[in-house]
């Protein structure tokens, strides 16, 4: 290996590869549930550097086809599927983009900003609001993540529901392929068909196709106001009901829906009690979020205006607009406070699921009933973006069984039952966060074969040699 | 082949296998520039027997591998780069999609509609309207596109500013691959990261890589009014001000903004002057639509505010705003004449190109100067999607010279003119038209090697036999 790290400290500087103390930075996930071993973790500061650095590995491979190494591409490192850390085997190693933060350009007539892959997501909202302009992607992480891991993995968020996923808001990408190869697809164009659209190929690809080092992001204007609201309602059916109201009421100006039911809240309730949840009574309390280019009195009596048809319709019981900026945050901090609340609660079975908006009464229902037959007084959190039919959907130990114990014992019954029924409804047994190492044998179960079969050979076409985050999405034999 | 055509009359029914009597509803390009040979038009009815189709061609090629079979999948036949009809070898098949043209699901409460790929665009709308819902793709040829057509070649078209092309239309489909496979890809889900976005690859891939044979469509509510206005705007970079404030003013009510020259406009004037086009004496004229969820005064306010800001800012020297459906109607009957009126003038050469929209003036103003100094007395019908970036830049023969011979003569280097210039611009050579046979020189000589090299691998991956379409988009070997 020595001639190779020897390669790699000439391309980005011997600082910047580091193999020595500690890494866990780099090679422990966010929610800590693995720890790796990294070769090295390399930090170039260019897309020409990791042109070489790749190349360098390639040029290494070829004469050492047996040596087993392999790029790990990662961001800021907050993924939740363990898809962006090294294995085990001490091979691999970490291609940290960190260092490649820069804002290249904002075209503000074509409403675009061009960021390098290690810009913080919260930097890329600031930047473009300091223009004048709104990002929207939007999630927990988003003080640590990077655009570049948010492209890598399709990340979503809680306003998905009006601006789509990260997908939605990239008009181009500039990769740095298997081959060492810059694709230099910064486009920035509304319209280009030329060809297959290997942009939409590589993002969500997790870094098992190429790296991304760059991408032109989609600006929007800033709104006038955004107001915030909470409202109770008696059932998963009502909610349902609401955001089809929403939808109607607000048109575009519905930039969220979050849905949490009783169980979830009283969780945030008992642990955060100063947060004043609002309706803890309630079967089902939604979160919903109107964003108005005009004026806030508009932007008001739109909100108004729902929540009146709501109340008149029976789907909303009750319901609060918040009166100020600071309201309005703590009601957002009340729905971000609920996995915190959960992880004080103990440690619990996550999922991170979606189903047609329609099915998703019928799902709960059903997953339920089934959940707490197999197992007395399990709990159940739920929780999620609604309009996006996405819940967080997570399974707590009965009340008195120690937490461990419960999901060494029950995690692959409950993981069983839950994905069987997402399945039977139509579903995703991965919404927002992806298949990382986590759930590879997962989706190796339940996705159709036939693609599986299409994502084999597309990754054996684009990274012969699997140099690229091996073992990640899906297991695939070099094809060089 | 005549093992071959038994077994496909054996699949689809005798009456479904045409060979005889006049095809050239199949085999002759919409625009009627080339006109091909099959060997048969085969037209399945069923998903299964599109699988069956592929399979018993599969079969075949294993058995004759040199025999040149192959398959043209066609919908509407309306698209305007030759990529629908077979070539002249008399040994493809044209796969026709148009039987299947069943409304499977609308989907209320999760806005979907699921229907097959022969699906009229126009038919689509409607089932959509019928059940209280917008369908948002719209073009001209609507009224015999099918669904499966615009989604091949991710169509464009007017609402792409508000809406996105179709791909972003699109939330599943159903695809037979080159194996003959179904993938049941049908999923409804805003959000679904298990793996490689499949769904983005086939779109766009003009029938080379599988055969979409259904799709799951977003729906969005009925706007309650909708309003058109017609402004005459000073220069390009005037029409670049207006969008931005456009943007402001309206948010996400804005869903038309048509830029149109004066000789394009001209044009229209001298061949259908009933239409009494607006403001003909400005350099530019721009149509634009405005959607309004709430109510026609409040659309009308916005829009009047709107006009009044530009007017006061001098991007906009004079404005309509249209007082009844009908005046709206003439106003984009107006636009949509352009292509039939430049038709009536004779003979042109046509691109469809996209630059960011920042450097519009720029480029038009660079490409202009360029085709005047090359040949004196040219013409350019200048029109389109501004929003999107989307020009349609057309050359019209200088005043005298005959059509046909400006055409022969001139073509080749009109377009190393347009389209080297919009390469210089970071544009693309076909914004919403697609590659189809037309173009495929010219995107081997103007995409990145990078990309053609990483579009060929996944072609030679997912259809090893080049059996979908070959010779479209790109050239490869088959790779089986």
């Amino acid at each position: 290996m020595k001639p190779l790290l020897d390669e790699l400290m000439a391309i980005v500087g011997p600082p910047h590869v580091l193999t020595d103390g500690d890494l866990s930075a780099w090679t422990q996930d966010w929610r800590k549930r693995t720890h790796g071993r990294a070769l090295a973790v390399v930090r170039p500061a260019s897309t020409a550097e990791v042109s070489a650095v790749v190349k360098a590995c390639v040029g290494y491979l070829t004469l050492h086809p047996h040596s087993g190494i392999s790029l790990v591409p990662q961001g800021g490192n907050t993924g939740l599927v363990v898809g962006s850390t090294p294995d085990d085997t001490g091979q691999q190693i970490v291609l940290s983009l960190q260092r490649m933060n820069a804002v290249r350009h904002i075209d503000a007539a074509n409403l675009t900003i061009t960021v390098e892959a290690g810009c913080i997501l919260q930097a890329v909202q600031d930047a473009a609001r300091a223009a004048g302009f709104l990002f929207p992607l939007s999630l927990a992480a988003e003080g640590s993540c990077t655009i570049g891991g948010n492209l890598a993995a399709n990340a979503g968020g809680t306003q998905v529901l009006r601006f789509g996923n990260a997908r939605e808001l990239c008009l181009g990408l500039e990769v740095v392929t298997a081959q060492g190869d810059i694709w230099a697809g910064l486009s920035g164009l509304r319209k280009d068909n030329t060809g297959y659209d290997l942009r939409h190929l590589y993002i969500g690809s997790e870094g098992t196709l190429g790296i991304i080092t760059a991408a032109t992001l989609k600006l929007y204007p800033l709104p006038a106001a955004q107001l915030t609201a909470w409202a109770a309602l008696p059932s998963m059916d009502a909610a349902v009901t609401l955001l089809g109201l929403a939808h109607q009421h607000l048109g575009a100006g519905l930039t969220g829906f979050e849905v949490m039911g009783q169980f979830a809240l009283g969780l945030v309730n008992r642990h955060f009690g100063h947060l004043r949840v609002p309706f803890t009574d309630s079967p089902f309390c939604v979160l919903l979020e109107n964003s108005d280019h005009e004026s806030e009195t508009h932007a008001r009596a739109q909100l108004e205006g729902l929540l009146e048809a709501a109340m008149d319709n029976g789907c909303v019981t009750d319901a609060v607009v918040a009166e100020s900026l600071a309201q309005a945050k703590t009601l957002w901090q009340i729905r971000e406070s609920i996995p915190l609340a959960q992880a004080e609660e103990g440690l619990n079975i996550k999922h991170d699921i979606s189903v047609p908006v329609s099915a998703i009464p019928a799902f709960v229902q059903a997953t339920d009933t089934l959940l707490q037959q197999a197992i007395a007084g399990v709990r159940l959190v739920n929780f999620g973006h609604l309009g996006d039919g996405n819940l967080h959907y997570n399974v707590q130990a009965p009340l008195g069984v120690d937490a461990a114990v419960f999901l060494r014992d029950q995690e692959p019954l409950v993981n069983r039952l839950v994905f069987d029924s997402v399945m039977q409804f139509g579903g995703s047994i991965s919404a927002e966060h992806g298949i990382g190492s986590l759930k590879v044998d997962h989706l190796a179960h339940y996705k159709s074969p036939v693609a599986l079969q299409a994502m084999r050979a597309i990754k054996q076409a684009l990274d012969p040699h699997n140099l690229l985050n091996p073992g990640r999405v899906l297991q695939v034999q070099p094809s060089a």
